[in-house]
């Protein structure tokens, strides 16, 4: 398995080329995740250690599931399996970016492409829809599991 | 100024037109940035109520420093203004995605185009740089102000 290196300082952090993540308070490190082709946003997540290992590992995203409280194989339920074309490490190591490529092309538990489907209009206003449709029925690839989205 | 509004049912946040923004205990919502034209991930960072307010509004991005615990107008400093193209908003709304164009191109303090200039491999080993030269000098940009990057 991948060791992470400790933090010693700014430089090595900054310009070096040791893997040293910075994990929060929690132990999680926050992940957005990119279409490798079309660079569109499909979601945010977060990893903790053994996320980050085996996504390393296996090349298949691995997350942190805050509402399940548990480590995240994506796709293991939907069959939407992530693959890692490319996975990038930010500045200061506390945030990752994944390019993935997607079985079946959609990534969000409502059914869409993209978790991020509806935009912000300038000034405020009513949110706008950016996918006119679902890319799939999430009755049908989730059945009764229960819904990850918290008030 | 933008009124976000209660969130009151699953199917309101997911599916709605109402901006429900959910902040975490500490009053943060993670934002991913990318570059408007190319897709590529320039940074990820946090909005207080007051960044995500005062984005919407200006058209500007706003986050929150966390380690100056200070609103924080990208580009004040280093003229690096990121101007919104298009917000958008996850599924269950506790994360912001912002497609920007920046003024002189670079968004990273440490010089970098983009804060994710190095390539993590597949299975571990050394990181790789994605990025052969700064955009500009930051010694320059930001003189002795101090480094944001916490150990």
């Amino acid at each position: 398995m991948q060791n992470f290196k400790p933090r010693l300082s700014v430089e090595q952090v900054e310009e070096g080329h040791d893997l040293s993540p910075k994990f929060d308070a929690n132990g999680l490190i926050p992940v957005v995740t990119t279409d490798a082709d079309s660079g569109e946003v499909l979601m945010m997540g977060v990893m903790n250690d053994d996320a980050l290992r085996l996504s390393i590992e296996t090349g298949e995203a691995h997350y942190y599931s805050r509402s399940r409280q548990c480590l995240w194989h994506k796709g293991a339920t939907s069959g939407l399996v992530q693959t890692i074309v490319e996975m990038r490490i930010d500045d200061d190591q506390d945030a990752v970016w994944l390019r993935v490529r997607i079985a079946g092309g959609a990534s969000c538990h409502v059914g869409y492409r993209s978790c991020f489907y509806r935009a912000v209009p300038r000034g405020g206003g009513p949110l706008v829809f950016t996918e006119s449709e679902k890319a799939f029925d999430p009755i049908e690839v989730y059945g009764d599991a229960p819904n990850p989205t918290r008030l």
